[in-house]
């Protein structure tokens, strides 16, 4: 008990209706509430569950729900050997101790410098809350409808979901079946059933793909800028790779560049449908000198389609994989059309892969959980995937035209510039180069705001500033205020001869 | 069309009653049918679902339920570019063909050895069908009961479990709390919510340790046998290795041994618990030596505890993490005590390893999908995972004696000796060792018996021969039929001057 002497009151949350019931809702709206009162403030103890579950007489169970969420949000905190804390993101300043007890307890055994790596990468990837401009929430119209649910109690209950023993590790027939058809239909991707894997998201794609293709020191093109998630593996492959970031223009990726840099790469890592960060499609000048020049080197081409399916003016365009299947790996996810969470994505594979990569895949996790594979080939196959991408087209095209017209009204242009695109979950913001973005990112999450800095994605030599903004159906006078307080934070960022007067 | 020309016709599969119901279920019996009487023979392709579904006037989704449902059973395959077929693995003669369109299909691009490698490792790995002696199918009385299938429809209607963002690489929370409570609990493991790691099973654990742990050309001790899980990524790791098999004997691991060979090495794998797959626990002795040996050298010490819950004698011993939880890695899994298609386990890792492991972990995918964990987290909490565990002891207790009865009464013991040892699920039989272990496990995987060889445990300078029998609650019939069939199996491979008259 010493340890939480100093644990701190909490005031608004004795006034709980018990008789209304939904305690866990309302102490975790009384907790939201206290935080952003301030008081409780950035770095305050939590009592520890038990403790709490008895001095407001409910169940401990109704306690680690409310801290659960809470965590999920980044409102509350936890660590090690110490409890639950309102988290110090809340707070830049108290930033520094966040990592005090990974030292104060550091074993004697030394760390490899691999192991040392992956513990740098891992504080790039801490999960946003589930705030504006968080990408990929799936709150208000973007949740999935009860259909989504109900396939689950039903599959669930009986039948091919029902717990079972070791599966597939390509994924379970039927679902790989429904994908095939669905890519077929939707991106005019060339494939059957068995060149389909189900992966967990595409960050296990590529991975897997990073793992299998190349040989020591074998050169790898990727885009500058480009999905942390693809970087980052590529640089800490233990498996030394040289990676050669071709940079990108309006058309997409510069293939005269890349030719000039590296001719012999063994691979080209792309996302032709929707530039990653910056959001253009690649022209058709670029996919068939992209296509020309795999063809002449016998190298791969790593498509990540991840939100192709969000095009606001006419269709999608094409996949590649259509053009050349036995040289494109094509990767998808149910991240971005349905949720996260879910943690379901496919890779596409020219046949010769599907051995190597479902080999690897087996020593990684042995293979996808099943049931929710089971629900959601019944989702496709009765064409309810469609029907829910059809709606939150509609509620992210919705969206996207309010956060226009926000930042358009609030942020002044010589502050960002508003890149939109027409296609995608986020837009990016640039900024002026002087102002660092990684700083703007934190001081926005500090104020609740989820953002992401831009520069990470780009290479050092062709760094630029900017914010990724993600589009979810939050509430508008949310996002509003959001979008106001980015441009405090903006103006108080700036150079002071360049701010207008207001 | 034409590539279906030769498709068989389904002589018994006309006598559907769709008044009757349950289309599904009736096709599957009729088409299992088929393939025992001789009517469907292996090697058969079958017709398309949208052909046999227009054939029969049912819906596709059926059939592709039904043939779904055969294929993990593996009662039917499905082939690329040619459909679905009744599996090879029925006759083994026909075998050969089923790994040529890898070939026929290859792409110009050729193969990394690493691809190639993964490749050969996928056949080991192959799912096992539902039938007796599978391990780890949850059939009869092992099947979680109706709670979990309330709690799955309950959590993911509303509040944390229903679809959300990406969620904490480490795993929810909640899921943490209750699984340290319950290590603290039943393994006598110390440990705090902050050093878990939410895992899809051992396997993942294992893989991340195998990446994060070492440099190259370490010296590593593996217990010989062991797991071919954890060798097969050991030896395939692109980062080379030295693996140090270490003889198991009657105490388990001998650390004498081991310290001859290879004093400096950095890490021992082993299966303190459970000898996997000889059965039984490591002596007090051997505990004591490995953790001396392991702090002098600072080595870490991965201790697989994938099934200490299921004991039938007295209590499981306590983990050897409890003695020295700043080296010992401790894995654990709900694949033996649920079931293997939830795809969660958990390592307990000292709290210097949290981050490294986090850190891959998010470059591999992400996060565990979070709804199950949500599920798990309160099947733990409110008593149901013990209370289960409990109900299984005793019914794989049942059914570990009706089998030893059954081999007693069936198999001559000098055909094959058995070791059952008082834990797990999973018992071995050792057979003369010039016989062929994975010739017979094939002839067993055609006459319809789900077995494995032990062989590929062993290194090959101790290499034995024999047979792993899992416990599932199959029908006991089924049970005593295929002990019958084994013993059928091992007569015609035994030399002929040893079969006994009988």
């Amino acid at each position: 008990m010493a340890r939480m002497a100093k644990v701190v009151e909490l005031p608004s949350i004795t006034k709980l209706n018990k008789i209304q019931g939904k305690i866990a809702a309302q102490l975790i709206q009384a907790l939201r509430q206290a935080v952003q009162n301030g008081d409780l403030q950035a770095g305050d103890p939590l009592p520890s569950s038990r403790e709490l579950a008895m001095t407001l007489s409910v169940s401990r169970g109704t306690i680690i729900e409310v801290y659960d969420q809470l965590l999920a949000e980044g409102v509350l905190e936890a660590r090690a050997r110490q409890g639950t804390f309102v988290s110090d993101n809340l707070a830049r300043s108290k930033r520094q101790q966040t990592q005090k007890w990974t030292n104060t307890h550091a074993t004697q055994i030394q760390l490899t410098p691999a192991a040392q790596a992956y513990a740098e990468v891992l504080k790039e990837f801490k999960p946003l809350p589930h705030l504006p401009f968080a990408v990929s929430v799936p709150v208000g119209r973007t949740q999935p409808n009860d259909i989504w649910r109900k396939f689950g109690n039903r599959y669930r209950a009986r039948g091919v979901a029902a717990p079972s023993g070791y599966d597939d590790p390509q994924g379970v027939f039927s679902l790989r079946v429904a994908i095939a058809d669905y890519v077929r239909r939707s991106r005019s991707v060339h494939c059957e059933a068995e060149q389909i894997v189900i992966t967990s998201g595409i960050q296990q794609a590529l991975y897997i793909c990073s793992q299998i293709l190349f040989k020591a020191q074998d050169q790898v093109w990727v885009e500058d800028p480009a999905y942390r998630g693809t970087t980052a593996l590529l640089e800490n492959s233990i498996q030394p790779l040289h990676i050669v970031r071709v940079p990108v223009d309006e058309e997409g990726i510069q293939v005269d560049t890349g030719i000039n840099l590296a001719p012999n790469a063994r691979a080209a890592f792309v996302t032709p449908s929707h530039q990653y960060p910056i959001g253009m499609p690649m022209s058709l000048a670029r996919r068939t000198a992209l296509l020309a020049w795999a063809k002449q080197q016998s190298a791969w081409i790593i498509e990540d389609d991840y939100d192709s399916e969000l095009r606001y003016s006419g269709q999608p365009f094409p996949a590649l994989q259509g053009l050349a299947p036995e040289q494109v790996i094509y990767l998808g996810t149910f991240s971005k059309v349905l949720f996260p969470s879910l943690r379901l994505g496919y890779a596409v594979l020219p046949k010769a892969l599907v051995s190597p990569f479902c080999g690897l895949r087996v020593l990684i996790d042995r293979h996808p959980p099943s049931a929710d594979q089971h629900v959601l080939a019944a989702f496709i196959q009765e064409g309810y995937l469609e029907r829910h991408i059809r709606r939150i087209r509609n509620v992210y095209a919705e969206n996207r035209r309010y956060l226009i017209g926000m930042i358009e009204r609030y942020i002044p242009k010589h502050l960002g510039y508003l890149q939109a695109g027409d296609q995608g979950m986020h837009m990016v913001l640039w900024l002026a180069d002087y102002m660092d973005d990684r700083e703007i990112a934190q001081a926005a999450l500090d104020a609740g705001i989820a953002i992401k800095a831009v520069s990470p994605t780009f290479s050092l030599e062709r760094k630029r500033s900017g914010l990724v903004l993600g589009l979810g159906d939050f509430d508008q006078d949310q996002i509003k205020i959001a979008i106001q307080t980015v441009a405090i934070i903006l103006k108080s960022h700036a150079k002071p001869n360049r701010i207008e007067r207001s």
